[in-house]
């Protein structure tokens, strides 16, 4: 059933400045697609079948543009180190349980079940080197309902014995057969993940360009995340004059295929100037970079300039699986950064961390992450009655509200493309 | 029934580099105090109930040094101002609400409910210029079993005509009207509560002076929060060399009376000596501070300058009255700090945010928050099950993962000096 009505205070973005609220209001979903909001209901779809969800928030299902899979176990642990350690004390250590169909069968159980009960409605997942793991992953999240992203991920060069790929060519070779084994999905959809230029050789990139180029996938990886890392990076490329064109000679930086790059906290004039020319996404993870004392990324900045941008949890850098609680962390870091590095680049405001968080990084999944006609309807229903107020609040005012103190107690329903994930809690 | 033991996983810090761990130990419960933490329980209180929370978590109860009930409806909203104009424009406005008493008592009702479901055991709370509901307030912790400081705020300047005492005279005069009715109460007790320089007379300061003399209290107020208010209290009191010398005249910080000051974001060298050699407790409130961009205080340091330093949640400037919330914003910000702004500044650990948490701030109330022999017995259970884990966590990580992702849900059972708040939810 993919037409029906939903009564509610319908929230959404327009633009990063331009928050749209129909108090009382109604959304319409026909074939899975919004067909507008409206103050009052139009007759024409007065005989469908109405939820109502009268005195609760209806707003777009929020995106995770960024988030590993595999790292949910240990989310909140260890996070007293910067990134290249961190990586090899405890990522990596990680990620090579994936290897155990076991042990992979019930982390992703437990990952899946989090994510279909949070707000989150589309997620570009990072998975691990291993197919098998990553299909068991895909499988999870199709069952759930879930629309995705999710990469095998690429890596053959500076990782652990336990958890690099014999050579370029068995990694791209092991690619190939999870993107046709991928095939048998229908919301879950595989994209290009090398993990980031320090763990793959030029002759990987290569071979993942003719696969990028052959099944035209999409690609996620890392940019410009930590000081060290992008020593190392102009180290490992010479003749790169920035990070992203190590991405950029093969044609994984936007140029052939959307591309997602995670963090971008130290991107320069030339590498922001061919993100935007490139129209990279970028994936702005605050409590990540917070955790791995990164930095914080001038998101302001890629707003002003047009360069398209999303959030992400990145668990397990990130501890919250919640775009809720990366919404909040957006806007208190981008308050540290100006205040204490930067007064060029102002905060970031509600209205702008909620597009982030919906439209922002939705348009990674073409029209999604709107109640604008012609978007796929992902919409989540927030009771926010628990928080309780002596007075009364305005819808504009419970939604801010929800950004610092929502959690997945507060979800009434959720909904993807017009699939019913839940409705009753 | 004050006497009992605990059996679980007992946690708790020494100091502040060193966390004590006794994995399925006991805690014993004598007259209010702890008996001391065991490995095996000892024969002499083997008669004693014991409450078996094997394989949850046993931590001292969270000590909230600095939190603003009357601000409590509009966590989460307003936040794009710095201080003064947030005051200006929020606070004040809501604060004058609680002149009118069946407002304080919804709004009392909600806040007190909310603290007694939380981990925080004990918290140093400001009310507002109302006397009464200020009692309110009171009455109902007294009720909900909460040990707490709890203050009518002082005000006579610089204050919206609404929300301003007439005279240093009729403010003292409320004062002590207010103390003499608070002495009814066991467990909440009176603190004196200039708001902060900016809205008190030298004449009221004067008189809470003589106060705080003739009834012994101690005194919080704010302290070097942001910029703009540093710069107003240096033209407010010419002849002072730094802030907290606008306290210090009138021996309101630390030097006759314990004092708490919150936030001490920007405190330089003189002030922090100051702050050390009279003993004054810093409240740090990451979550505030980097809400009203007032920036990121240098906690390390006051560690390491022997400093007695706790954690705040400074509702409504911070969102959550959650201490774990406080104490994840505590390293986060310590980080950010780091990175963009002080690296001779090195970021905060999981054992130093524990040990705020819980020791460091509870010093304020005289031996508290430890399960050290002869601290007061405040302990929380926490049951982190519903944090799944595919494998198996220590203690020790358990812990660590909670700072990030705890909230009530996980609490099963709370005690303070003994007194059983809740033991089932």
């Amino acid at each position: 059933m993919r037409n029906y009505v939903i009564k509610g205070n319908i929230c959404y973005s327009r633009t990063s400045k331009e928050l749209c609220i129909a108090e009382n209001g109604y959304v319409v979903c026909k074939d899975g697609k919004s067909a507008g909001v409206y103050e009052s209901l139009p007759r024409i779809y007065e005989a469908l079948p109405c939820y109502n969800y009268e005195n609760k928030l209806v707003i777009p299902g929020l995106v995770d543009l960024h988030v590993h899979a595999p790292q949910y176990p240990f989310r909140g642990l260890g996070m007293d180190l910067e990134l290249i350690d961190w990586l090899n004390t405890h990522t990596f250590v990680e990620e090579a349980r994936y290897a155990d169909l076991d042990y992979a069968e019930k982390a992703y159980d437990i990952f899946t079940e989090d994510l279909r009960n949070s707000a989150t409605t589309r997620a570009c997942i990072f998975g691990t080197i291993h197919a098998d793991a990553t299909l068991l992953l895909m499988e999870k999240l199709e069952d759930a309902g879930l629309t995705a992203y999710v990469g095998k991920v690429n890596m053959d060069r500076n990782s652990p014995e336990y958890l690099c790929e014999k050579s370029a060519e068995s990694s791209a070779e092991d690619t190939q057969k999870w993107i046709l084994d991928s095939r048998r999905f229908r919301h879950v959809m595989p994209i290009l993940t090398p993990r980031f230029t320090p763990s793959c050789t030029d002759e990987l990139f290569e071979k993942l360009s003719g696969l990028q180029k052959r099944y035209r996938l999409p690609v996620q990886s890392h940019l410009s995340e930590n000081l060290g890392e992008i020593a190392w990076v102009r180290e490992l490329c010479p003749g790169t004059q920035f990070y992203g064109e190590s991405y950029d000679r093969y044609g994984l930086f936007g140029s052939s295929c959307p591309a997602i790059m995670a963090h971008c906290v130290h991107s320069g004039e030339a590498e922001m100037e061919l993100m935007r020319k490139r129209q990279v996404f970028v994936a702005h993870c605050p409590e990540s970079n917070a955790n791995l004392s990164s930095g914080a990324a001038p998101v302001k900045t890629y707003l002003e300039r047009g360069i398209k941008t999303g959030l992400g949890t990145d668990i397990a850098a990130g501890s919250s699986l919640s775009v809720f609680r990366a919404m909040a962390m957006a806007i208190q870091c981008s308050k540290l950064r100006w205040r204490l590095h930067d007064q060029s680049v102002s905060p970031l405001t509600v209205e702008e961390v909620f597009y982030l968080a919906t439209k922002g990084g939705g348009e990674f999944f073409g029209k999604a992450g709107s109640f604008e006609e012609g978007y796929e309807f992902d919409a989540v229903v927030m009771d926010d009655s628990a928080i309780r107020h002596p007075g009364k609040l305005s819808v504009r005012e419970r939604l801010e509200r929800l950004i610092y103190l929502a959690d997945d107690r507060h979800i009434a329903a959720k909904f993807i493309s017009g699939r019913v994930i839940f409705r009753e809690r």
